[in-house]
This record gives C-alpha cells, sequence and structure tokens, in this order.
C-alpha cells in the first residue's frame, strides 16, 4: 500500500510513519477525550447525499467566489501553526500548492514561516489563482496584535480571520504528555522575542503551548474587540469560531464580513457538537447578511458537497494540509488539493450538479437512524 | 466448515479464496469510504418482519410477472460486468441457471460473453422458464449505442434498462490501487476494437475501467436521451439507478415502463442512502404508474421479502451470482439462486403468506431504535 | 471462576464446555443471521426501571396465579425439546426443580420423557408447589395430535399451549452443517414410531429436525384448528407464538384462554422484533380479555420486572433451564430457578415494590436513545 | 506514560495496579450486567456543550454556596466507604484534601474512620474551606442510627444525607465471586461490636457486605422515617438516591432541605437511568423548593459543567477520590480535586461563562442521535 496515496487517510497514514511522535501528537490531537474530533468526521456520515440523475454533467464549473476573490473550488486551506515542523519548507510549500490550484489559503499568526514570506512564496509561484488570508490571534499586548494585522494588509492579505474561541488553550493530553515545544531549530516567524516566538527554555510540566497561550493570548476577548479591530483596518474581518445561532446574529450586528464555523479542529473545548451539524443553524440565523464557512473534519469530496449544500459558501481543511505537506512538502499538497478537487467534482456530477449553484438543500438529507457508516 | 454452503455469505467466503484477488476486488468494492456498501446490507435489518400466524400455508405460490413476463420467483439477476473473470463459462453459465431456476437475467454492456452468445446459451438449456434483459450503457458514440440496442431486440431480449447512475464511474479505492484492468485472455465481448473492447494495453495510474468509461460512456446523458432511445426501440425501457421520487416521478413522465431503485451497488457515489430506505419513497411518487424494482445488499429470503413489502414488484441480485459462478459456474449459480429461493419460501411461510400478492406494507415495520442486528 | 455460578451466563458458559458441540449449537441457535436472537437479549436493556424510593419491602411477596393456578413467582419454565441430551434424567429433572420452586414447567410434544413420566416425577418429589402445561404440535396425523391431548389430561396437564409459529421449522445454519440427529441412545418419548419419535437413520444433508417437521407436522394450521381443539378438550387453550395486535385479537376471539408472545426463541423466522419490543401491543389489543404472557431472552431477575410492567402476567424461559441441566441436572435447575427467583426478589424491592400487584407501567421507560447497555 | 497523572482515568489506571484485586473490584463495581455503571459515564455524551463567544472570560468565579455554606467549587466529595482498603489515612487524608481544596466531603457511615477522627482531621489541617456533611444508613436498631446523628451534629458536621436506595445492597458480581469482606486490620469506625463494624468471621459464600446490609439495615424505610429524622435532628436533611419527579415531590413535601438524584455509583439496581438523564426531570418537579444535587459518572469538568446547566446546585464524585487515595493519598486527593477544578475552570471559560450564576439551560443540547463518542 506505500506507494500510491488514493484517499486522504493514506497521506495520515503516511505522516504518522515519517513525522516525529510529538509533532504527529500535536497536529493530531483533540482536547480531553476527542470525542468532539471523532464526531467532527463522523457527522459527515450522519447525512446522506440524494443524487438526482439524467441532467449532463459533462461539464462540472466548480469555481466559486470568498469574500469577493474568486476560486478553482470551494475547498481553501484553514490556518495551521507551525507548518515547518512537517516540512522545511512549511507555509510556504503550501502557498504555493495554493497557488497552483487556484484556491485560498489562511495563514496562522503562528507561523514558522513570516507574513511576508508566505505572500512572496505565493506570489512568485507558478499559476494564476492563489489567495491569502491572514488568522489573527488577538494578544494581550495590542499594538502587537495590530502590527500583525497592518503586515498583512501590507504584503496584500485578503481578509483578517479572528480565532474567537481561544481566550485559554484546550487541554491536549498527548501535548500535556510529551510538553509540547516547537523543535528548537524553529520559532514563530512573525514576533521577534524568545517569549512571544514561542522559544523559551523551558515550559515547565504542561504543554508549552498552553502556557505561551497563558501569557501572551487576550482572555478578555469580547465583541468590542471586534469593534476595534475594524475601526484598525479595511480587510474585511471574519470570525473564527462560532457555533450556533445567537452568536452568528450577534456577529453579523457587529458588522463582520464573514464566519467560519469551527470548533478549531475540536482542540479546545471537548463536547461541542460537529460543526457540520451546526451549520445549518449558523446559516438560517444569518439569513445571507454574510458570508458563512465551516471546517472540521472535511476528509472527502463528499464532505464537501454536503457542507455546501447545508449552506457553506465554502470551506477550510486543517490536518489533511499538514499531512501532505509531511508526505511531500510542497507537491504533496498540491497533489492532495487536486485529490480532493477531483473528488468533489465527482461528486457533485454524480449528484446531477453542473456548477456550485446547483448544489441545494434538499441534496442532502439527515439519516434518522444511527449509520454504522 | 468448507463443504457444505448454507447461506450467500458461505459463497462469497469460498470465492475470496478461489478468485484472483484484484478480481475479487472489482467484485467486492463498493465507492470511497463503502459506507453505502455496508450501508445497503443493513438497510434490512433497519426493517422488522411482524408475521402472521395460523393461516393455512402448505401452499406457497412464489411466481409473479416481471414487465409482462411470467416468473418463477421475484428475485432476478442483476447486471455485473465481466463475469468470465469469476468463471469460464460466465455469462453463459449464468443465462443457463436462471432457465433452469425460471427467472429473469439482466445482462451487462460490458459482458464478457456477446448478446447473441447469451442468448442462445440461455434457449438452448433445459428449464421452461427464462427471461433475458440487455442493460445499456449509452455510449458517446450513439450509433454504437444503438447497436446495441437492436441486437439485443433482435436475440429476443424483452426490454431494455438504462444505466443513469454513471456518467463517471465511482471511484473505488482497491481498483485504483490494484490498477484494474480486464485479464488479458477476456474482452467485453459485444465491441469490436481494443478501445471499446477495454484491451487496451495501459490505462495508466488509474483504474483502467474509470479511464474506459471517460472515453467511451456519455456524460452528458439527460432526460431527453430517454425520449431518443424509446423512439428507436419497441422494448420496454426501464431507467437503473434511481433514488428519489423526483426522479422518480420525472422518469415516469418520460414514459418509461418501469424504474429500478439502485445505487449501482454502492459503487458510484458513497453516501447515497441504502436502497431500502429510498424504495418507497419512490413507490409512493409512482403511483403504480409503472414497475418499480430495486437491487443492492439483497442476501437473504427475508430481505426479499422485506423489500416485497416496501412495494418493490421484484428485486435483483448482483454480487451474489458472481460467488456462485466463482465457487462452481452454473451449478453454483443454479444452487445460489435455489438456496435463495428456498429462504424465501420458508419467510413467506412464516410470515403468514401463501403467494406474493398476500405480501404487504403492514408485513414489515421500520425499527425505532439502533439495531445491532 | 469455575467453581461458583452466580448469574445465568455463568450456567451457560459452563453448559457450552460440558455439552458436545451438536446439542450446544442446536440449544443456543437462532435461525439464519441470529439478528432476532441477539436483540431478544438487547430489547431488555432498551427499557429502564425507574425505581421508587422509601416505600416499606421488608416483606416482598412473588406469588401470582396463571390460568387459575398459584405459583411461587412470575417465572416459569418453558417448552424446549429433547431435554435428555442435557442431562440424563432430562424433562423428569426439571419437572422436580420446578416443584421444588413451586413454579409451573411447560412440556414439549418432543420430549425426551413421556407425557406420564414427567408428571409421576413431579408428582412424587418433594416440595408443595409445581403445575405442569402441555406444549403442543398440531401433526397432519389429526387422531395422533389428539392422543396427546388426551394424555397430558388424564395424566393432570393444566393446560394447553399450541405452538402456532412452526408450520416448517425455521433454518438454523449451524443444525444444517452438523446435519443435526438425536443422539441414537434418545428418542421422542411420545411417538412409538422411529418416523414420528425422530430416530430415523438418515435425514440427508439438512438439518434433521427439519425433515422430521416437514414430514410430520401441520403446514396447513389455521385458526380454525383453534376451533377444532378447543372442541376437543376441556383444558384452557393457550397460543404460543403471536407477535402482534392483530394475531391477538383475533386470538382471543377463538377463544383461547391466553397468549405467549413468543417468537420461538428467535429460531423460527429471523428478523421479526424482539417479544419484549411487541408485549406492551399485544396487551393492549387483547384488553384484559385474557392472559398474556411471553418467553424470549430472558436472564435476569430485571428481565423479568420489565415484562410484568409492560403487562405480561408471567414469563417463560427457554435456554437457560437447558444450562441448568447440562451443569447439575435437578440441581442445576433448582438452583438456577432460586437464583432467578432471588434476583427478581431485589429487582421488585429496590424498585420499591412488595407484591407483583405492585407493578405498574409507570415502572419502566423506553430508553430515547440507543445505549450500549 | 506512568509518572504524570493527567486526567481522572490516569488516576484509576493507576489505582487498578496498586490495590488488591478484591478492594479494586469492591470500589469500582456496579450491580449484575453492569449497564447502568457505563451508562452513567455515557450519559455525558449524550449531551452536547454549546459555547458561546467574546465574552470577557479573563476571570472565572467558580464559588458556590451548598446548604448556606460557601464553597470554592461546585464540585465535592461524595461518600465512599471503607477508604482505609486504598490507603492507610483514608478519609482523614481525604478530608484533608478537602480542606485544602475548599469543598465538602460526605462521610460514609461506613467509613474506616471515625465521624470524630475525619472532623478532627479537617478542622486541623491547613486551608480556609472545607465543610462535612454526614452520609446516614438508617439501621434496623433506631437509637444506634440517632447515635450516629447525634455524634455529627455534635462534631460539627452540616448536614444529613439519608441513603434511601439501599433497602438491600446490590447484588455486585465480583464481590459475590470474591466473598469481599473488609481486610483484618479494618473496620467500619463507627461501631463497636463485630457485627455492626463489619468484622465477623465468616459471611458465607456471599458478598459479606450484602450478608452484614440484610443482617443489620432498615429495610422497612418509608417517608415517615424522613419525619422521624427530622424530628430527631437539627441539621437539614438530604435524600440521597431519588430517580425520578414523583419521588423527589414527595420529598419536598417530607420537607427535605436536598434531594441527590443518584443510582448509588450503579451499585443497586442494574437497569435504571443515568442519572444525568433523569437530573433535569427532578430539577423541574423541584421547582427550586429545595437543592438539587446529582452524582454518578462525573469525570470531567465538562461533566460537572453539563450537569450545572441540567440544573444540579453542584455535583459529587465518587470513585475518582478513591483513585486518588489509592495513587497518592491525600496528595493524590488533592491532586485530582484541583485537575477536575482547572478543567470546570477551563470548560466554563470555554463556555462563555465567567461565573456558575452564568451556566444556563441552553448551555446543553441533548444530542439527537447516538454519537459514538
Ligand atoms: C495542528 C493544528 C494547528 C492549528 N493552528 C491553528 C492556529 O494557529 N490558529 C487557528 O485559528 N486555528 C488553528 N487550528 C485550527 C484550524 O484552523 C481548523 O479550525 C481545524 O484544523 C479544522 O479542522 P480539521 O483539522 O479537522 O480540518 C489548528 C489546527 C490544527 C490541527
Ligand atoms: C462487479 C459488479 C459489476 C457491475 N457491473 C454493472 C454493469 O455493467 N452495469 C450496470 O448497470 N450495473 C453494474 N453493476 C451494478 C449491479 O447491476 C447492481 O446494481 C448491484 O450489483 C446490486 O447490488 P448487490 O451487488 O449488492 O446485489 C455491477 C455491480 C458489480 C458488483
Ligand atoms: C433448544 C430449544 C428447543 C425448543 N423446543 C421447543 C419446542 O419443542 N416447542 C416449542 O413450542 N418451543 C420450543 N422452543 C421455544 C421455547 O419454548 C421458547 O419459546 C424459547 O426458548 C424462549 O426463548 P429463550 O430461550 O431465549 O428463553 C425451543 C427453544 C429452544 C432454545
Ligand atoms: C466503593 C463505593 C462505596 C460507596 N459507599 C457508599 C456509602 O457508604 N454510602 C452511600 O450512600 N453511598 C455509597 N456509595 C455511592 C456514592 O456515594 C456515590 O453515589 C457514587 O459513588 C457516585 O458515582 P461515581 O462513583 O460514578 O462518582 C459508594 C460508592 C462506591 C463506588
Amino acid at each position: 500500500m506505500s506507494g500510491q496515496r488514493v484517499c486522504v487517510s493514506d497521506y495520515e497514514e503516511e505522516a504518522r510513519r515519517v513525522l516525529p511522535k510529538a509533532v504527529y501528537d500535536y497536529y493530531r490531537s483533540g482536547a480531553d477525550d476527542q470525542n468532539t474530533l471523532a464526531d467532527n468526521v463522523a457527522a459527515f456520515n450522519r447525512w446522506y447525499l440524494v443524487p438526482r440523475v439524467l441532467r449532463d454533467v459533462s461539464v462540472v464549473d466548480m469555481s466559486i467566489s470568498v469574500l469577493g476573490h474568486k476560486l478553482s473550488m470551494p475547498l481553501c486551506v484553514g490556518s495551521t501553526a507551525m507548518q515547518r515542523m512537517a516540512h522545511p519548507a512549511g507555509e510556504t510549500a503550501t502557498a504555493r500548492a495554493c497557488k497552483a490550484v487556484g484556491t485560498g489559503m489562511m495563514l496562522s499568526s503562528w507561523a514558522t514561516s513570516s507574513i511576508e514570506e508566505v505572500m512572496s512564496a505565493m506570489t512568485s509561484s507558478p499559476g494564476s489563482g492563489g489567495v491569502l488570508w491572514m488568522q489573527l490571534y488577538i494578544y494581550k499586548d495590542r499594538e502587537l496584535t495590530l502590527s500583525l494585522v497592518r503586515r498583512a494588509e501590507k504584503a496584500g492579505y485578503k481578509a483578517v480571520f479572528v480565532t474567537v474561541d481561544t481566550p485559554y488553550l484546550g487541554k491536549r493530553l498527548d501535548d500535556v504528555r510529551n510538553r509540547f515545544k516547537i523543535p528548537p531549530h524553529l520559532r514563530m516567524s512573525n514576533f521577534s522575542s524568545a517569549s512571544l516566538s514561542f522559544s523559551e527554555d523551558d515550559y515547565g510540566n504542561d504543554s508549552g503551548l498552553a502556557v505561551y497561550v497563558a501569557n501572551a493570548i487576550e482572555p478578555a476577548l469580547s465583541w468590542d474587540d471586534i469593534t476595534w479591530l475594524k475601526k484598525h483596518t479595511r480587510l474585511p474581518v471574519i470570525v473564527k469560531g462560532v457555533l450556533n445561532g445567537q452568536d452568528a446574529v450577534q456577529a453579523v450586528n457587529y458588522g463582520v464580513s464573514g464566519i467560519l464555523v469551527s470548533n478549531h479542529g475540536a482542540r479546545q473545548l471537548d463536547g461541542v457538537p460537529a460543526t457540520l451539524d451546526v451549520l445549518e443553524e449558523v446559516v438560517k440565523a444569518v439569513q445571507g447578511r454574510c458570508e458563512v464557512f465551516m471546517d472540521g473534519g472535511v476528509r472527502r469530496g463528499t464532505d464537501v458537497l454536503k457542507a455546501l449544500a447545508l449552506g457553506a459558501k465554502a470551506v477550510f481543511i486543517g490536518r489533511p494540509v499538514l499531512w501532505g505537506l509531511a508526505c511531500q512538502g510542497e507537491e504533496g499538497v498540491t497533489e492532495l488539493l487536486e485529490l480532493l478537487k477531483e473528488e468533489l467534482r465527482l461528486a457533485l456530477a454524480l449528484s446531477g450538479c453542473r456548477s456550485i449553484s446547483e448544489v441545494s438543500r434538499s441534496l442532502v438529507r439527515r439519516a434518522d437512524f444511527t449509520s454504522r457508516m
């Protein structure tokens, strides 16, 4: 079986073999008992696809527009921290892969490549597509926070995704057991001090990252900070980490341009719903007043299709990109994105959809029993 | 346990042992994660049989009429491609077995025996029953397509089942890993060129059959093609691959003689409902305006009974026949069909039904909990 | 763990070790895929007990009256064939155990002890309780059938339970594979000819018992036979094998004295509901016009309690008694019955019930989710 | 992995290794098939947490008031018998740990430390919090019973929790198989005679504790005994072991100060509902007329949060404290309580709650499917 990778789990399997244990553990883990981690994936099997037949599907157009920018497909790369632990080229490789495939990438505040480096990697790479967005953690140090935003603006990033689900870091048992730290040759590249770039010598008995967050990240984050942020940037602001209709309405009222339904890849609070299961509630609450995205557990073309049918404008993937990087750097990510793109194309065609606009709510039905799928 | 085969899974077990891996894989596989593959079978356990007692069941009449032809039982053989990979006599053995048992057989467009060969095998074989129907893939080359229909008409086939769920081939991971091709001594017998008979040398890194379909089969298939086909044949036209009431109504409006509720044995789009779970919706939508059949996951006499209770006129089996062929050719298929026939007879009797017409909706109830059955 | 037997499954475990495989298989098996076999047991876990507290339960009275006869508890021994395969004393041992414990026993038509032998074993045994009922298979030979009834009447049996779910024998795969026959030193003791006493030499490739039934038992059994039977006996007639409200109403209309909700220990038609799941439907349909009993999957004192709460007058156990016999003959059965009696007493007390009449519908609730219990 | 204990199950794992088998079995077991035992834990996964975001959670106040006494958190230590089997310091270690952490402890009637000893351990220990409550079994000997209450009053205990679910001891199979007795160097310290202190030589083939209960504990316990008890003490009386709304209303009518929703850690009647599943029914029935608590299966900070959202004033833990004791005595319990406290703090923060009063019913939703979580 080694050799050809024919589905996302082949990438994970290979990545598990090549990565150092503590890195793999950090990438893979969810919070506490990891119930939501499993549930994010399982949720897709609680929804059936009900295909229509005999519609001419000789041509399938997968392009969409996200926040005003055209992408080749409704599948984008989500922000995952410290990608150089997976491959020396890290985030720059991912950016080049996104350019090649024509999709968007959200860069983590905690990247091991700088904001400017990643943009220049994308710009200098062949291909005509590709968009970059900035994922923002709001630091206790607000000036520092704004400097990240300004650098992203200046470099040509097209939006800011503020992560709102991390006033403290979720408890990931493996990271505690491993006393997870960044490998010594790496650092969070957007910061200069050892304490901000996560390169101190000792973080005690705990997950180093949890200690880092407790020290640096703003736990008092509130809706007013959205107002504050919008005042300081001309970029569209999207909130990342909403899980219910009430917060979604609040977000719209605070003037966000988009909502990313996310539970942070099940890494923050265990026991929260799978994102797919709350997506429709958010979509209905928002009533079209901003764009709605989702991430969490997307591993198949059919997963993307189900999320679209439930109202997502586009979906993001986190871990699969890390597996792609670990397997084969830029090429690995490009391959992986192409694989998912082909899976989505086939899923659309076999469902009778010729374009994303033909994907409608009636394409999915909730299983009314527990499927063992 | 080797020796006597007392249920369908005994046949599969033995077939798995005697068949080359790539052939067994091709026969067994479903698309992608194979969730629907498992679900097709599991669905039968979501429906209970509620038997009535104390009805004289000393005689049980299982005969029915399908599209105007009398069969000895409501269980027919569905179209599965390339049966000579299972046994040298392939489709001709199957046809003879159907004759012996008095039931119908649907011949695949992709048979490794020609349309004429199979008819002559059936005709020349002892027994009084037996009907042949033609399964039709619509090729990009429409003239070629019509030539298949005309040959079937001429040979005495009684209906055309147009497969409508395959504008592209579903992704079956094992076939991709195995780079599945037909063994060199075989070919699709209804075609003359190497490219149409699936006998090219190289199909690259992919499933050869997926490449074949992408090259040859019409992805633009639409409802108008049903009209076109009906214009060119006097045979009844049945659509194979409908999974919801809306498409069923459409089919009736386009004048089909029957609808086969099928997800192609879970080989096309993973995540679609189990066929048994949508059968009743189709039956209700059709309101008796054409005959409704189903296939997918039928492995037991009680499965047949449940499908009949939910409104199917008859059911088809795919894989079990391949296991019968692999075990023992014509004799294996005959035995397998007799086994299922006896299971159905016993199920009818123990349910209190003396004939197929006594099977009614009240015989089945949906389990209102997740059974671990 | 060998040594003390503290719950019914300890008895089964030990029985499995001491019995010849073909005997154990025959006793244990259900029909076909054995889904209903597992479901009969699992159904008890779909119902919760909701106990009441602070009721004086210092004394718990478990006595009840079944068909006019007082028993020490609402748990009786059901009819299981050929008990001498489990222990040399067979049905006579069981009868003595029932006497000791003060409960009733239903003797199978297919007993390896005669009707008279079993009654005399019970009568001659110490203890003050004990009732015998006759289970009746209706044979094609009606005179023979009536002779069984007359012998039972004469010997002092108190009722006739007519089995109505066996016009043909269900297909039990292990018995087919084992070509199950009665061991040569045994026979069905109520019959004289080799063919009727199940002692022919050869039953072919099939389960010998299935062949026996096909030859001897009446497949044309119908409601009129209930009328016929009632005309020929003064004993109360109970139908054994009803699974729905409609048949229950019919039975009442035909004048039965009781209905035994049973699926024959899941040995006849696989896929029928668990008996506990249809018990309430039958109880409601009957509206108190006759007594309602149930059997199938009872393995715990709490199981008995749940069945009572759902309306059963008493329950029967089949297999557990065979395990008791296999472990230790009469003593094993007595022990097993005492064990269940104590479990029931504790369950009643911990539920706040001082007598059977205090067991009410509100004691149980259906789980509204799939429990993994 | 040995070394750091990062979640409650790490403590259990280590305890299992260090404890004598019969002691571990006694601590761990549930009644009969232990279905409710598993269900108590599983129930927490049937409820989702739906967090709110962007609320300033820089400060989280977990303090609450239980029966008029302020505690540092809504998690208390429940009564578990014979803690010196886990660690030489037993209940006195637990009391000191509770003082350190600032929470309450319920002392079992069956403690291996006396009422006075435990109070003095708590009083003499550093820390400012800590409350003691007395768990009361009502003995057949009522004078003896009142003497326990008077001693508790005198020593400064703040309430009496009367256990109402144990007129007889539930059947725990391991204890029967192990013929469980207290180790010879220990005794129930609140009693002087061998028979009352559970130190007789021989309890026969059964669980020694079951025999003890049958001999000594009042099986005729009834609502009038609540009246009787209230007449004899000025302490608030709480009933421990209610599982439905009707009994809860009754309790309120009898003037209790609180209700502890409990199934005795699934040790009494198997098949009763998980406590979390009936908590809301009790809360609704009580309509605020007394305080409602729950115990059973709490193993995580998120579990506490779910119980609070469903209306519990505070929750109790049983087994986890025994694991803490077994691992490391007082320090083990302190660590374990701190661990759960930190888990709860994080759960509150990540749910958007700044204090216990902000935890509302809308924080939890029942999963409408079977989660495999
Ligand atoms: C290893 C890893 C690191 C992550 N780092 C960040 C991050 O720095 N910022 C952020 O907002 N989300 C981060 N996330 C969450 C992802 O953006 C995304 O929500 C999640 O991975 C989606 O779920 P999936 O991994 O199942 O596709 C991270 C997730 C993973 C797995
Ligand atoms: C190996 C195999 C080959 C098949 N070939 C064809 C085919 O050529 N044309 C077609 O319409 N359906 C084809 N099918 C689908 C079957 O006609 C049928 O829908 C399916 O096998 C029924 O499910 P079952 O295998 O669970 O009984 C094939 C199925 C299998 C398993
Ligand atoms: C080995 C065996 C033999 C049986 N023989 C008979 C029989 O002769 N007549 C009959 O009416 N039922 C027979 N039954 C069915 C039982 O009367 C009863 O319905 C069933 O065993 C109850 O289920 P349980 O075994 O789960 O308790 C038999 C069941 C078993 C397991
Ligand atoms: C080993 C053990 C001993 C117990 N002893 C008592 C007791 O003496 N009195 C009592 O009221 N409850 C007793 N309980 C029940 C507990 O008070 C509590 O209801 C239960 O342990 C809570 O469930 P948990 O163990 O899942 O947290 C005991 C429970 C255990 C596990």
